[in-house]
């Protein structure tokens, strides 16, 4: 598949998306759709739904419309979905299980292979059959078994820390849900969950609505 | 505070990292800071910030840089964090107690008041305190206790059923953790995390790191 290097994130960001809803499609049994029926879908416009899958080359046929798993399949693995991945989650406290819960229940391709913990009560049990490591050791770990993602699932205090060992260590991604932005080195791929900025938006939707209600 | 009505969603997605930032600034004593200091910080150019705090009436003075506790106080209260939001949970399953258990640990203005939970198991046990309910009771809850917040954590099938409930019921705003795009009226504010779309572009990123460094 021919794949543009300069394809931006916003691009790769709606990605995703596409995906998911395709895979709906497919749960529907709809092997075609147009670029106007799954604009009314999906909410972007038919024109940027055609340009955004020009970038990869295109996936569609003149008239007749986008093939649902073709274009499924094309994506997932313009994503990277047809591989596995490793996983450790650093910190294991409530978000830490939950994240470890989330992807097992998912039985996706991301696979999580430990969780690492500093809390001496909690190193040694099993969370979804995982195992609960001394953080001490998560260097040598991710270093030796070549782990892809590192999970951060500890307090904003310590989650630079904990990035720049996972860095160092050769880890190739980390999905931040710390609530601070953390510093990597460019060869570290970079996502966050900042939960609390969400909720934070969500606050101002729901005010501005009640101020505007009593103007 | 003058608060134009037409301030776009990237402005108000960008305010509370700003307040984040600021908080962080406090918490080190520092209590002015100029543009290019503080675009230096936050990775946003000096002339974005400006612009935005425009938006709201500016916060600064010439010469002489931005009032951290002033700017950090202004946009809480632009946010509408200068007060208290009641929420509920609907699914008690890993994901919702992890939230629960989030939102308890940061002790913000924002207050878990239930969970809800079809599970028979599950009803009449407590989370952080916060009792779980029969998920048959949610409407009456909602409308009777005016609850500002719903929190969806229930699988992708069922949310969009949960999201008619609880707009139906009153609810101002709902926080989506399923992995689907939901449908509500105008007056509900939305925000989804889709834990999924940001996992799959993370593997895009180590992918395509991956296959640049083999090319």
């Amino acid at each position: 598949m021919k794949q543009d290097s300069k394809i931006s994130n916003a691009v790769i960001k709606r990605m995703p998306r596409y995906r998911r809803y395709l895979k709906e499609l497919q749960k529907k049994d709809i092997d075609k759709i147009s670029s106007e029926a799954f604009s009314n879908l999906i909410g972007y416009t038919a024109s940027q739904i055609r340009q955004d899958f020009n970038n990869f080359g295109g996936f569609g046929q003149q008239g007749y419309g986008y093939n649902v798993t073709a274009l499924h399949d094309g994506i997932s693995s313009i994503l990277g979905l047809d591989r596995e991945y490793t996983m450790v989650i650093v910190g294991g406290g409530n978000l830490g299980q939950a994240i470890a819960n989330y992807t097992h229940y998912y039985k996706s391709g991301f696979i999580v292979t430990g969780i690492f913990e500093i809390n001496p009560r909690l190193i040694g049990i099993k969370i979804n059959d995982i195992e609960v490591l001394d953080y001490e050791c998560l260097s040598e770990y991710v270093r030796e078994r070549k782990t892809d993602i590192g999970i951060i699932c500890t307090t904003a205090d310590n989650a630079q820390e904990v990035a720049d060992k996972l860095s160092r260590a050769g880890i190739k991604g980390i999905w931040n849900f710390a609530p601070v932005d953390l510093v990597v080195p460019e060869h570290v791929a970079l996502e966050n969950v900042h939960l609390s900025d969400n909720l934070h938006s969500l606050a101002y939707y729901i005010n501005k609505r009640e101020n505007d209600e009593k103007a």
